[in-house]
């Protein structure tokens, strides 16, 4: 209960410290019988992956994970999926001017707070490699829901002021360039931006936007555990995302009603569609068969090479200058992190769903 | 499972549909010995209550609370509160029109695909009324966050494009208007926007914004229990909800680190503090003892007066005209039930950081 | 999380004391679309009510269950199902002499010493009155386990020393008696018991036994929810129990492995059978396609008519004699309460169980 | 919740087959600041070891424990420890008889239709190896329980129908010999079992039996998470355990209430106390500050040397022999599986307690 743990069908559970032995993610109740092989975690893994390109940290990670069980002759039994990711490039002592000192923007002196000392290497259970562990369980979640026809497509939607144009939008290019954005014209501004802020030694955020096909109507439950809530906690409880929006998110709040409802109508095969999707595919907090479309507002890179006014856990106040190479935006690297806990959430969700019916569940005990 | 639950150590529990004979909450886990009167809940149901003025429903709900377990002898008792809330103005017959046609923007076609057929009356379980649970639970845990010395302030920050301005700003008219902006100017601007769209039979939303003071530092978990993603999942999970954001919350992505970074310094008596507050007072999940600041983004009220295209559950497409009178705009009742969530939220990761130090727990036993 | 909550998809949360204005239950993750009326609940009620035999209390309980919500034109709607019972006998002035004495064999010290003080009213929230609720659930579960080919079949074992014969084991008998054991015999032995205890103002306990028949293999999880493991914390929830078996129990310690192994054989039908049932239809915590066989020892009640040694919440020795009526035995009236617990209990691992494999989901998500 | 977890503050999760790489452990919620080595964990482990006695199977098992994360300058950190302990002793290949053959009195029949298919090498995650997790974040617990002061004593109280005396019960013997009996004299009468037992190619099971001391009244929580309903779902979630009693467990029921019932009294120093302790320490779910008492019984052994009949998984009816050695009676080392289990159990409950009292929850914010 401690907060490690996320979802309810299908349970991950992540560990491990940015420069302790490894990280890793335990990930429970995934149904038994789908083929998996590492090479399908390596994929994720690898789009988290610092890049070559300049704009993202050098430290190498090889980020190899391994399966330690719940997978037997290629396929999953239905038992816990355990798997593990070395951390390698470990460089502790650069970490010696902040191990008394807080580093502004970071979880250093709340850590302190809460439970009297921190490993201060890397910033420990805070750094963004904890969520290595999150993509090796998204990865798994990610393939079984391909195989019931979603897919989920993520993408850089700003970084800084640069913000993709919805004329220029190119699903081809996701996952293409080192920006993640869909725009080549957003990319390559975004690129001179961050090449920018590196010469001041400065940092930028960004928008991760996410788009869900295939998704039925009826998959999340009413009240507290909506689906639009559940994806709401899963993208929050990534280290820098700061807002989250569902559809048309905050802007749905300046909209009439007039507006912003979805008009439903039946198509000429009889289907139940909407004209508009403002809702992004969820009404009531459950899925109305639209896309689903969500957003993460995520704030700049606290690390930034300049010197900074701070304190220490002495209570000294002092400037700060933060060593070593640190990414000047990390919002392209969060795009799988973002896509990863929104499969594990939609994937629990259509697994808690079986039961709706009593009629489902009194034929699936018929056969 | 299903949904109708929240928290960890505090438990909600709620239950009842709009046009059924009750709607109601169960609160488990609430500390045993802290006083509690039906007033003191009273109170908050009359805060979410439709007023007297034109801008909101006729609907003449009394909403007087049963508190049917858990308080002896004025006392709360450790075991399971359990507070009702009957259901007086039913005008069934209302419904009829809507009984096979799904309304636009609202949750009647998605009940109707995950569970086969639904409570038609009033929205049934997806309507506003199931916060009526909320409210009596959070006026609970809000008195004794109140004795442990937290205080939570939320307020209407905006109706459609009105947007309350910082310099107005006057924290003694929270509560005090009908729209329940804490700027004169705004309020008035607002309500002639209200006026307007009344007579085009239209709807707007709005934002909701909270200042919570008084929490210590150190509260919250890390990874997945983070308390920004806990009162995100708290706040998007009411119904009307389309965006969350914590401190700048969708701003902090346009900001460089430079300008998003709060510098921590140690003030005359020793204790850290940070000069600004860009993360509405969350570092790594955790509380930094700056003041907590969320914002909740509204749609505008999905029931219009005006005639609607749409379908029926026969596949039809149609028109439909809501009857009935509905509130324009639903941020200002909206906003005790976001300071709600948001007290129940925080109460239980505090009741959850009790055992963050196995040096507390050691002394706690000593005792 | 403090307690008053049990199941997985299936949640039921009780709440209410003894000589308050209810008690209740809410029963969240039920599957829609179950016909469901209050005399479906009631026929259960009143399998617990104290009968109009001499061996049970003469308080006249009427406890009519009120649906409060989940139900709509006779189904289940999917959302929850709260149920409440009114308290009506209530003679709290009977209460006075163990407002400050603890009552041996009760929870009057152990409530006191964890909340600070108790409803010492009819024993508040740890009385048996509680078990209602569970019950109320219990009986919707069973309903639907009916639909699906589940029986429970739940009797008196033993009463204090007198054991059922396996040989005079005639299920006809089964709620037909005032002892509720399916063999005459032992009913008047039992009988004669309880009368002459009743002259020695004293109590007995005894065994409840449990067949659960229609169970699929392969119900249940592994490690730490395993279904034998689910029915233990399951009726050792009950107040009164003090050990559970499942098949041999205990016994089973003093068998050989070549004894205590049931031998596998496929039938005829080429159907895999076991020729024994120690194991009580359970192995490595899940299902063997055979009956699921439960035991329950239930302590002597504790409220006993004779005068008896205790202490004063002053912590003065003193002697209490208890005013009142109380049953010489409870066993008759745990049996119900015993089979609902089962029923909540495997309804939740059946449906657990349907996304225990991939294919079954992904042809779920075909239809 | 697909049932690898356990707890609520403290929450376990184990992972891992018995022949694949490894097994292990995270457990999160673990409070900060106290000291851990992998020596405090290891000297659990060495408990739970075959031995170099004739009665343990011969497989060298180095079980050697490796701590992953959560600890950090020898103290844990709050976060998440992940221990794993590497598979060594593998070989596969004698499990190829055992492929398609169903094992009488194991999960391998279970497994195949709760999952379609299974690991079959070593009984996979049915196996008892899974228990070294367990054994590994029960003695974190222990660790933090001594210093609390609680101490946890388990033994062997029974090997088939050799059952310890009370007149001869010697605590000093606990862990001193190879079957874990407080009794020089039972224990060599069980040893003299067991040799016959091997002989004719048969197992035994037995009982173990707990005492807690130093626990304060007023742990556990009332209805579902009763202290002694979480003890049993513990206990009954170890693999061979078939019934599970507290304090005289299913002897209770043949008492009667003025035999059963514990006295209450005042001793010189105003503390409240009871004569006896038929209850085991437990009153309405919560602790009364007495010992607790905990038994478990546990079938012998399912693999026996000798021909069984059983079937295969393609219906075929056959017979089996199992090759390699295995344990004639697991008794002895289930008995820190039992401790290990209570122990992580009790330490939730208590951390769980802390927040019983408003009052508590007061004064702890105003450290």
């Amino acid at each position: 209960m401690a907060g490690s743990e996320f979802g309810r069908i299908i349970r991950i559970s992540t560990w491990g410290e940015s420069h302790g032995p490894a990280v890793g993610v335990t990930l429970d109740g995934f149904p038994a019988g789908m083929e998996l092989s590492q090479e399908d975690i390596q994929v994720y893994l690898d789009r988290r992956k610092p890049g070559q390109s300049r704009i993202a940290t050098q430290r190498k990670e090889e980020d190899r994970v391994e399966i330690l069980s719940g997978v037997f002759e290629g396929k999953t039994t239905g038992t816990p999926i355990a798997m593990m990711i070395r951390n390698k490039d470990q460089h502790s002592a650069d970490y010696a001017n902040i191990m008394h000192t807080y580093r502004p923007g970071h979880a250093d002196y709340t850590y302190d707070r809460k439970y009297g000392f921190r490993d201060y290497r890397g910033g420990g259970r805070s750094s963004a490699r904890e969520t290595a562990g999150r993509v090796a369980a998204g990865a798994v979640c990610a393939k079984l829901l391909s195989l019931m026809g979603v897919r989920l497509s993520f993408y850089t939607a700003a970084i800084g002021d640069v913000v993709i144009s919805r004329q220029r939008f190119d699903p081809a290019l996701i996952g293409r360039n080192a920006t993640n954005m869909p725009d080549s014209v957003a990319d390559q501004e975004a690129l001179a931006l961050i090449e920018e802020l590196m010469q001041r030694k400065d940092s930028a955020g960004g928008v991760v936007e996410g788009r869900i096909t295939g998704v039925p109507a009826g998959i999340g439950d009413p009240v507290f555990d909506r689906l639009d809530a559940c994806l709401a906690k899963a993208l929050m409880s990534i280290g820098a995302v700061k807002a989250v929006g569902i559809g048309d998110g905050m802007f749905a709040a300046y909209l009439n009603g007039s507006q912003n409802n979805d008009v439903f109508y039946a198509d000429d095969d009889g289907i139940i569609r909407k004209k508009t999707n403002h809702a992004g595919g969820i009404l009531g907090g459950i899925s109305d068969g639209s896309d689903i479309i969500v957003s993460a507002s995520i704030k700049p890179t606290p690390s930034i090479g300049r010197e900074q006014e701070t304190v220490t856990d002495g209570k000294e106040n002092t400037l700060l200058t933060i060593q070593g190479r640190h990414d000047p935006v990390i919002v392209p690297r969060a795009v799988v992190v973002c896509e990863c806990m929104c499969a594990i959430t939609l994937l629990d969700a259509m697994l808690v769903n079986m039961s709706a019916k009593a009629d489902s569940v009194i034929q699936f005990y018929k056969h």
